[in-house]
């Protein structure tokens, strides 16, 4: 742990690493169409939405269009998917308050503790591709203690572009090797590795249900390898 | 109070509205030079390097120099100040060290239980020229809870430029009406209020100390006119 002495802030990856968006989305969308008198399959409707989130942004990281909020994103997804699920008839406003589901996340069991202990020593903030509005909007419903807001926005990227990363650790006035990038997702990590930051994996093996296929297990041999939230917590402050 | 009852998120002007950088620098200061054998008017030199604020940033404003960090301009004004004060001789460490002096402000003795109280209402961020590694390295040391880091380095600009403000609503997802500027000065919330944004002033008359020669009072009808931060608290949430 003793190459791990000058880490200053941790970066964390929240779609699935810190908040649970499949059992959330479910849970939340299923008390609004039971009120509604709208049957659907609302996990699956969960995964499908999620398997937007990686082509969408794609559009912009490949330069194809220019940058784009998640929100807006989430939001051209939704208006595809929904008559996919057979169901119709939407107001906007109700459509606009499915598309703030992803705005009202809870986290994993273990989150909101560990977080609070890596806070007491660390700089500890979000790096994830959701939207300042929606992560801050998160953070307040979920309760998650982060000391700023690193959403890629401010830097019109997204994850894993590598504007991303060293954007974060520029406006922090840190060094790459001073901050962390702690997520339950390989790929990710990998990113942040080759732009020179540390690394901490955890895994979220239930993350996409039955339909997970990867990510079970750390792919390299990433700085620190915890649990989770807590353990890692554990790990970095002895 | 019912035309406020819109009001989502609470922007704070934080050098000398939220924290008391005068006595902060000079108790720092002070106890740095005593350890050095270095005597000087801590006081006065808090108050001249402060009295280069205005001047550095309108260089940015005006466009005579592209952005540059509070950091950058601090560092700029410390140079043409330490002769003037007779300290001499110092390595480029110690005047980094002076330099983050800025970096490590106490807050007023009601910002803390004020602000954790604001926090359990509404969105709470500094809207602040500081740069975002300055109010992060701040926040910290004080303890200041906020929920987000709004730095106008996000912007490229120091207010009173309006796309601070403008800039800071639109990225909260809000409209102007349902923020508010909260400050310890008048000019701050003028333009806040050009921008459509509610307002909220309370005075610190000892910020400059012997120096001060304005914001004693309200000078227009502020949204809120408090006491101090636990008073504004007090008010807003009933």
């Amino acid at each position: 742990m003793n190459q791990l002495s000058g880490v200053r802030a941790l970066l964390f990856d929240v779609f699935g690493s810190v908040v649970d968006w499949r059992t959330s989305i479910t849970r939340d969308l299923q008390a609004w169409g039971k009120d509604r008198q709208i049957e659907a399959d609302w996990d699956a409707f969960a995964r499908a939405w999620r398997g937007f989130y990686q082509p969408k942004m794609q559009e912009v990281r490949s330069g194809k269009r220019p940058f784009a909020l998640l929100d807006d994103l989430h939001r051209e997804s939704l208006e595809v998917l929904l008559p996919q699920f057979g169901i119709t008839g939407l107001s906007k406003s109700d459509k606009d308050h499915i598309n703030h589901v992803w705005h009202r996340l809870d986290a994993w069991p273990d989150s909101i503790a560990g977080l609070w202990q890596l806070k007491s020593r660390f700089t500890i903030a979000p790096l994830s591709n959701g939207n300042v509005a929606l992560l801050n909007n998160m953070a307040k419903h979920a309760g998650l203690p982060w000391d700023l807001n690193l959403s890629t926005q401010w830097f019109e990227a997204y994850k894993p572009q590598p504007q991303t990363y060293l954007g974060a650790v520029e406006v922090l006035g840190l060094k790459p090797e001073e901050v962390m990038m702690c997520a339950a997702h390989n790929d990710d990590l990998q990113a942040a590795r080759q732009c020179g930051l540390k690394t901490a994996f955890w895994p979220r093996p239930t993350e996409y249900g039955e339909s997970q296929i990867k990510d079970f297990t750390a792919d390299q041999d990433w700085d620190v390898v915890a649990v989770d939230l807590r353990d890692l917590a554990g790990q970095l402050i002895r």
